[in-house]
Formats: structure tokens, C-alpha cells, sequence
């Protein structure tokens, strides 16, 4: 079984299903971008797929930035004079700024505002903060709870650790029958913050464990890091390994009910940027291509000028461009399972192209073959009978010079990539194509 | 005289009813691959322009196609049983399958069915049927006369002969200053069908005749093929020379009133294809430019990766394209003599590109000349009296810097290719340009 | 102060009054392509700016051309048989065609009516007429004064000399950091015509001006030229100078109300055509790219094939597309300081673009850099207070690869030039850029 033939046995309702189970499995650890929320997170992604982890040390340099001290948190509240927790981690880890220094004091409701972070204009949603690299504490809250505040003396306590540990990742590794690799990333250090990016997370697990059980032509390398440090310390630490990445994807916000999304790479017309727009031209829905930005998730490491990566960004809803983003209302009812599951399909839709996008010579470039014989053409009054598209075969031929993928015919022709990989399989078999040597 | 001058000397009206006098000569005419009626229409070719024919024996290899039985008929019909001829091969000779093999025998209304084609949506209308590679035989009618056709034991003859032969073709060379050549392909292998394709031959015809009497840059090739394995067994033959084709068209459909439609060769911007899309874009007709498709006529052939030569299809409506395609109603009413005069026109204007789109360079190629001093320029007042278009004249000065041959310059300029030409001439005289070394 | 900072401390108002009182000094003189009023205009330009001028002899040798005869008049008129001057060239210096030869004779209507020029469609304007290159005389006026004159005997009188003299033009050069040049051109032989030319004349020498007192990089370059023999006879004496020449700008019909228009060099793709157009797509005001056409100004020297200069056209309303072109309708009421100031803030624009458009190379391109560490980022909760936009900081990050100038990042990533240099400024600082040594 190949890739492609995966796409078939799929049941997009079942696989939906798992996606937002594990999902709603993730949701409740309070993640950062160090710490044991995230190697949780990772315990949590080895029932499906076996590790590898590092642990990169506080104070390691990596390029221009260091590894930041360890954040642990065991408990987070503010209490009224009454010793009532008017704001209280326990019920939501989106209450604390992430990465908060530890803070035990009794202060008035003026010197506790300047710490307080809510969002006016969703007044029941709680904002999402994090202070990785200023040494500071907070709290958000909904606005709702913060104008419902009265002047009173409030005891502030984050029980927190900012200590030398390390940067953790996790790193899946699947050989293929070549060393070029496909990488696929996603951040994992967001809390309880659904769509951005438990989605990403389940949809990389699951295509992980998906593509294990199938022949690959490319190696294939699954990363789980923190966001921006992550892929800092990762390609620090890769750096001279990168130069097998033939194609790769940041995963990201997949579940929402937004069309899908793909946002280039810097190169613009990479391999895999024609294969993602390809397969979103051809899925008869509405979609958004976007050219590179050098703002957004870990693609703006990938593609910084140093690496410049063939690597794009796959979402739904691009990041800060829903209102849910980074806000307690990008919780598990905002992602849906048939569009975790359409996701994925994509996803797997986009692998199967680059596993099959190979150039092939056609072996009888002087006039067309005569298909008849071969059984590839109709006769009087019928159809062929293969269930070959004919146009397709003679496009297949026509441009199979040695020039073009499969990739390229399929965009000069029009056909959906299965089908010219479709008929030029019928073409190989009758020795009508061969793969090129180049 | 040179091949510009012709066009402004043609009678369209003339040239329009000769044109289709022409296909009303063919038009009876039993033509297939092979056989009497394709010499028979040779012959006729050649009461206007001397051909040299080919004959080339069965079982001629020619690629990946062996030469087939040369196909001759003498009678055809459906007999019921009181011995009239319901479908009758001497009223319209399609209504024989092409290429039937020999068949008589008597049998019911359903041992017959089989073998009977007819087009449900109109029921008037003789569909045109074909069965060149697999040994069958059938009977085309209208859907009216099927209907029509009670239960009854019926007499089937075919009396035709499939038997070892030749496939014929003709060819019409004209040298010219250079022995690079343009090539003009038809098909001469359709029976009773006027826009498919006696237009085309029509045309080559006349094209042929108007060219040999005046004085040529290009050698030019009129071929006279039979479809697909006509042009794979000229291609066969003719590997060594296809070098020197340097510009083609393949003509097919070109009497029906549809507008005029350009089918690019698989180069796509082959100055072939430059050239129609320039006399199309100037005709002040709506018209329409197509990228190549490797199916359609016989520059499915041509353009097949092994030769890519530039050759295009010059059509009105394109095949396939217009419900009369393929039929009985594709007669001589269909094609009409001024849209062959129209059709005339346009491939002569094509030709007079090719033949003058020369590069040449500017003599005096810094700052601009003073035309004044030469007559090429107004004075006070009044027009310059040359007839000459000065903004064609600047434009054709500044850029014939050795890069732009004349038809970048209209193209560019957006000038028509005559007033560039025009100008040209003036600038050739005056000694301010000088043609090309290269 | 550099160039970018002039814009800064600029006062449009004051600036456009200026212009238009400068052109008002300039409005009266008698212009042609030769003689002293041409002189007295660089005289009143003398007293802006130094000016070295050249006295090019009647029958020198430019190119395909010869420096015609010097032109110089005193008084022109005709006289009806009451001795009444019923035209007067003291009236308007129109009423004279340019360059006509001395004439002094009494005719009748009839005769002299071949030599009388107006424009029916605007019978109150006088149109603008020469004869440079053909021995005449004539006199243009208003239709209505055409249809006024009655049969009558008419004393006819130019007191024209034309004599072996000299072509005269000014030049003005600014040396820079280097020897690379910006040619700024403007005609300067054009009579009472307000937009063409005194508001290029009046542009170009407050250009001059502003750029004499402020450090620059490139070396500039302005001359006062006749319009086509002009450019030609500096071509002709600077063809060895002219490959210093970068960028250039033709400088014409700047004072209408019309939108900005720009016409591109040849070239098409110039870095002056890309500094203009960014210009001007940035001006949230309507304007006008036109491709380059071998009519108009003296772009059509520049860019002759021979030199192919990179010199563009910067206009508002283009010649001949406005009625008032060529006629005394474009006098000082057609051109406004309010127009002129904005073309002059524009130009400034585009040489500031120019002047500052260089490739730098990030130093960090592996990954992002940490701009917090450098006070060049936001922390939590509010900006960086540092002005900066962030956006525009990844952007010069990530394209700064060497291959990409500043002009380029800016195109690419939607910021106008001067927010991707502000960013570049403080990359620059912190030693995150350093210019390329390319």
C-alpha cells in the first residue's frame, strides 16, 4: 500500500473523530514553550507514535538566541479579602501570562490592574499573554471579571519556577526509500488554545501513524516543538542536516471552519507550494493561497534567508485573522471534526503528489503510440473500457520529455494529479513510459 | 510580385466561389485512409497544382504503427425483404461505416441493431463512423430511417475489399530563396464532409497555386495526408528533412461561419503561433486563440515530443465544436464561399508574415535620424505625403537594434505587421536599416 | 541633511509658489532652438543656480543632424492698408511661426492666407508653430481674428535674421559620492508656453537648487537643452560621458492639474521606472505608467537604440493630450503651485528612492534574530515605542540576502520605500545589516 491508496480506505468521519478525542486528551495541560506541560504533551503523542526527545539545556546558544530558563507552575490564583480566588488558574491555565516569575503579595486593586489583562471587546473570552523573554507576571481574565472587581486588598500568588532545565522537543523519524526528507512541524507549546495548535498536533500525529504503515519514496521527518525558540534551537541543532529537506509544512490552526489556507514559502514556487495549491484547486472548494510573510508560525525560521527552506504554512484560519485566536474561545468546540478530518485529507492529498511526482520519458516520443493495440483507446461505439481519461494519456505522453513532472502536466493539462498519475501508471505498464534518469 | 502584393490583388468573391466550386468537386467523393477515393481526390488536386505521390505498401512500419489493407468499396446497402434498399451506400457514402469489411448476409432487425449508428438528438442527420483498426462492419443512418425500420429479415451487403495495398498521399513542393520550409498539412481522407475537411484542402489548394506565382523567401511543402496515420507515415519518411520545417499549419475547418479559431503549437510561442494570433488580433473579427491540446488533427503528430515542431491549426470552429462536426449535415450548405475567402485571406496575411518578419538594424542607431532631409518626415503644416505612418517609422528605428525581428516591432508597437513592413521598405531605401547579419 | 530629510523640512506651499513666479520670469521671452532668447532664459536660470554653458556652431556635425542656423527676431507683424497691426508678434510671441525667415512685403489676403495658422475647434487660442528645418515664414492666430481679416492689401513684415551663429544649452553638474549619475533634462526652447516647458525648466532648477545644499551619493547632472537637436548635440559631445549615467528623468509638463503620468525608459524595467512607479503607487493620487513610445521629449534620444539610457519622462498631463498643448491657452493661468509643488515633492521622492536604494546583507540569516534584546521589539502588552514597524523589519530581515535591494523589499512586501529605509536605518544600527559589497 502507497500513500495514495490511503486516501481510499479512509474514513474521513472516523478519522475525525480521533483528531478531536485527542485533541480534547491535550487540552487541559498548561503548555509552554519549556517545562512539564509540553513533555507532557509528548508522553501524551508516544501512545501514537514512538520519540525521539532532546533536551537542550538552559543557556545553550542557538544562532542569535539562548535557551531561556525552565518554566514550571504549580498553582495560580488572586484572592479577595474574603479569601475568595476571584481569578483562579485552576479553572483555566489561560488565567496566568504564560511564563510568569513567581509572585506571593497582598496589593490594592490599583497596583494589581497594571498586571491584569482582559479583552473589551469579548468581554467573556480570556486573552492568552506570555512574557517569555521580560521578566514579569500577570494575569488575564475576561473583561466581565475584571469590571466586576471591587477596591480591595488582593493576595497574588503565582507558584511558579523559573529555573536552569531545559528546552524539550520531540522528533519522529520515518526512512523512506531515499534520504531527501519531507519535514512536517508544529508548535506544541501553546495551552489550552484549541485550533492553535492541538489541530496541528493530532492532524502530524495522526499522518505520522498514517504514513508508517505505507511504502514511502521520501523520509519522512515529524517535529513537536515550541514556537519560534523550537525551531530556533531545532535548526541550530540540525543545521547541517537540512540540506535533505526537499519539501516541507507547518501545521497549523487546521480545525476551524474556515476555508483552508496555504501560505507559500519564501521560495514562492517550490515544489511543494505548486502541490499544496494544486490539490486546493482541485478539492471544489473555496480556498486562499497567500504569499510568504515573514510573520506567522515556525516557517519564518525555515525560510529565513540563511535557510530558505521549501516550507509553507497549511491552516485553516490564519493565525490572528479569527477572532478566536489566541483567546479562551479557540477552545474544543471551535474545531470541528469534519474539518480536522478535511484537513487531513488535504494533507495526505499533498503527500501523495510529492511521493509521486516523478518525471518519466515517454518511450515512443515520435508520434503518438498507437494506444489501440495496447488496449489504452476505444474502439467503434465504446469506451475503452480501462476507466483511463483518455486526454489524459495523450497529455501524459505529449509532455513526458524528459521536462516535465507529472506535477507539470497535470497544471498544463488540467487533470487532477490522480489522474495523470493514474494513466501514467497504465503508460509504465505498457512500457509506453519510463521513469527518467535524471 | 511577392506574396504581399497578392493580397492586395485578390478578388475575395472570386477566390470565395472557386474556393467552394472546389468542395463541391470533392464533395462525392467515397475518401478513407486509403484507397481509390483518396487517389481519386489527388487527382482532382491536381487539375490545379502538380503533386508528386507516394505510395507506401501495407504493412509499412512507420513508428509504432504498421501502414493498414488499403480499403476499397463498390456498393452497400440494407435490402429488406421485399428487396428495397433501406440504407442505401450509392445515396450517401456514409452510410457505411469507413473501413467496413466485407459482409452479406441476411438477418433479423436485432442481429442487425448492433451495426446500425444513428444520433438520437438529430434525427435527420447521417453520423460518420470509422473503424480503421478493428475488423467490423456497420451502417450509419439518420435516427428517423432507424426508427422507421420494422421487423423484418434483411439483406446486408458490403461489398468492399480490404486487401494488401498502399496509403497514399500527395505533396507539393515549391523551393524558395531558402531552404527552410513552411509547411502546410491537410487531410484528404474524410468522405462527404465539406468544412471537415474539403475547406482545408480547398484552401491548400488555392494557397499552393497563388504561391507558386510569385516570388518566395520560405520553400514551401503542401502535404495531402490521410488523418493520424497519414502524418505518422510522412513523419516516418520524412525524419531526416523535419529540420527545415520551420513554421507550420495544419488547415481543417474552414468554411462554417463560426469565427476563426488558432490552435497554438505545443511550443506556444513559435513564430508561427505569433503570427496568427498578430493577423487574428488585427482582423477587427472576434476570433479565438487556444493553447495547444494533443488531440485534434494531425499536429497531434507534428507537435508530439519527438519532433515539437511549430505547427499549429488554423480552424474556424474547431473540431468536435460544432454539433454539424462528423455528420451528414456537414455539407456543401454548411461551408459558405465567404468564410472560405475570409479563411484565405488570413493564411495568406499569416504567410506574408513569416515571409517578411526579418530582423533588421538601425543604421543610424544614435539619437534618431532626420527623416526631414529624407522625405520621411512632415514639414509645416501638412502630412509628410509618403502615405507613411511616422510613429511606425520612430518605433521600427528604435527598435531595430538587432534583437526584434519586424513582427516584435508590431507586436510591441501595436502597429499591424503591413504598416511596420511599410515603413520598413522606406527605412530599407533610404539605407537606414540594413537587414541582419545574423 | 540628506535627500530623504529635504522632504521633510519642505514647505509645498512656499515651494509652489516659487515655481510659479519662476515661471512667470520665464513667460515673456522669446525661446526658440537657437538664439538669445534661449540665452536670457539661462541667464534668469543663473541667477539659482551656476550654469556652464556651451556655444555649439551652426553646422556642426551631431550625429545624422546639423546645428542649423541661429535664429533671432526683433519685431514681426502684419499691417492692414490703414496701417494698423491687426498681428502682432509684440502682442504675443506665437503669433510668429518659430523660426521663420525674414519676409517684408504687402500681398493680399489671398496670398497671405497659406502662411496664416489657427485652430478652428478653439477659436479665441493661437496655436504654436516652427519651421526649423524648411525656409518659411507664417503667422498663427486666432480663428477669430482669421475670420475677422478683410479683403485688403496687408503689409507683411518678420524682421528675422537667420545666421551662422551657435546651438546654446547650460549644464549644471553636482558631484556626488561617486561618479554614477543622474541625468535630470529639460527643453528649454519653447516660447510662451507655460506647462511646456517652464514648469520643467522651473522644477528642474529648484531641484538643483535643494540638491546643491544636502549630501548626496549620486552625481547629478541638469541641462538646459532645445528640445531634439538639444539632446542630440549633448549626445553628440557627451557620448563619452554617457555610460556614468544610471538613472535619468525628462522633466516636462509638470504644472497642469492633471494626474502624475510617468513614461518609462526603454529599458521598461529601469530601477528609475521602478522608483517612479513606487512613487506614484504610493501617492494615494490617480496617476499614469505608460510603457515607453519613440514619440514625445527627449527620452527619444536617450533612449535611442544606440544609447538605450535608462531616462524616463515624469509628466502630468502627457504632450498632446491636452488641448491647451501647443497653444497660448498654456499659459501661467493653466499651470498651479499647488501642481507644480506636488510634481517637485514627487521628483524629490523618486531621486530620495534613488539615492538610497542600496542591497544590504542580514548578518544573522540563520533564523530570526532577537530584535528584543535590542529594544527593537515590543514586549507585553504594548509596542516597542521605538516607531518601527515591525512587519517592515522582517521583511528587510528576511530579503536582505544580498540579492535583494531595498526598492525590492519594499515592492515585495507593500511598505513605501521610506518605511523599509527607516527600518533598514536601525538595522543598520544594531549591525544587524551591512551594505552588500557588490
Amino acid at each position: 500500500m502507497n500513500i495514495t491508496d490511503l486516501k481510499t480506505v479512509l474514513d474521513p468521519q472516523a478519522i475525525g473523530e480521533d483528531l478531536h478525542r485527542f485533541a480534547t486528551t491535550l487540552y487541559p495541560i498548561c503548555r509552554s514553550i519549556t517545562g512539564d506541560g509540553f513533555r507532557e504533551t509528548l508522553r501524551q503523542i508516544e501512545q501514537f507514535i514512538p520519540l525521539k526527545r532532546y533536551e537542550v539545556p538552559t543557556g545553550t546558544q542557538v544562532f542569535d538566541w539562548t535557551v531561556p530558563r525552565e518554566w514550571n507552575i504549580r498553582d495560580a490564583y488572586v484572592k479577595n479579602s474574603k479569601g475568595e480566588r476571584v481569578i483562579d488558574f485552576k479553572q483555566h491555565n489561560l488565567h496566568v501570562v504564560n511564563y510568569s516569575v513567581p509572585v506571593h503579595e497582598t496589593m490594592s486593586l490599583e497596583a494589581l490592574k497594571p498586571h491584569l489583562f482582559s479583552l473589551p471587546e469579548h468581554p467573556d473570552w480570556i486573552p492568552y499573554r506570555t512574557s517569555y523573554y521580560k521578566d514579569t507576571w500577570g494575569f488575564c481574565l475576561t473583561h466581565q471579571q475584571l469590571l466586576d472587581l471591587p477596591e480591595d486588598q488582593y493576595e497574588v500568588c503565582i507558584d511558579s519556577t523559573l529555573d536552569a532545565g531545559n528546552l524539550t522537543y520531540g522528533e519522529y523519524y520515518l526512512p523512506g526509500e531515499v534520504e531527501d526528507e519531507v519535514l512536517v512541524s508544529c508548535h506544541a507549546c501553546h495551552p489550552s488554545l484549541a485550533n492553535d495548535n492541538l489541530s496541528g498536533i493530532a492532524i502530524a500525529v495522526y499522518l505520522a501513524k498514517a504514513l508508517s504503515e505505507v511504502a514511502r519514496r521520501y523520509s519522512y521527518r515529524f517535529i513537536f516543538i515550541p514556537a519560534t525558540i523550537g525551531s530556533i534551537t531545532w535548526l541550530s541543532q540540525n543545521e547541517d542536516q537540512v540540506h535533505r529537506i526537499k519539501h516541507g509544512l507547518v501545521l497549523s490552526c487546521l480545525g476551524d471552519p474556515g476555508k483552508s489556507t496555504y501560505k507559500k514559502s519564501r521560495q514562492g514556487n517550490a515544489e511543494v507550494d505548486r502541490a499544496v495549491t494544486h490539490v486546493l484547486s482541485h478539492s471544489e472548494q473555496d480556498h486562499n493561497i497567500i504569499d510568504f510573510l515573514p510573520y506567522g508560525y515556525d516557517e519564518r525560521q525555515f525560510c529565513s534567508p540563511g535557510f530558505n527552506l521549501p516550507v509553507g504554512c497549511f491552516m485553516r484560519s490564519p493565525n490572528s485573522k479569527f477572532p478566536e485566536y489566541h483567546t479562551s474561545a479557540d477552545n474544543l468546540d471551535f474545531i470541528q471534526s469534519e474539518c480536522l478530518a478535511d484537513s487531513f485529507v488535504k494533507c495526505l492529498g499533498v503527500l501523495s503528489v510529492l511521493e509521486h511526482n516523478k518525471i518519466y520519458v515517454n518511450q515512443n516520443p515520435k508520434c503518438e503510440p498507437q494506444l489501440g493495440k495496447r488496449g489504452l483507446y476505444r474502439s467503434i461505439g465504446g469506451s475503452s473500457g480501462t476507466g483511463l481519461n483518455e486526454l489524459a494519456l495523450l497529455w501524459t505522453l505529449n509532455l513526458s520529455d524528459g521536462q516535465h513532472s507529472l506535477l507539470d502536466i497535470a497544471e498544463r493539462s488540467g487533470f487532477k494529479f490522480d489522474v495523470i498519475k493514474q494513466v501514467a501508471d497504465a503508460l509504465i505498464e505498457t512500457h509506453l513510459l519510463k521513469e527518467s534518469a535524471n
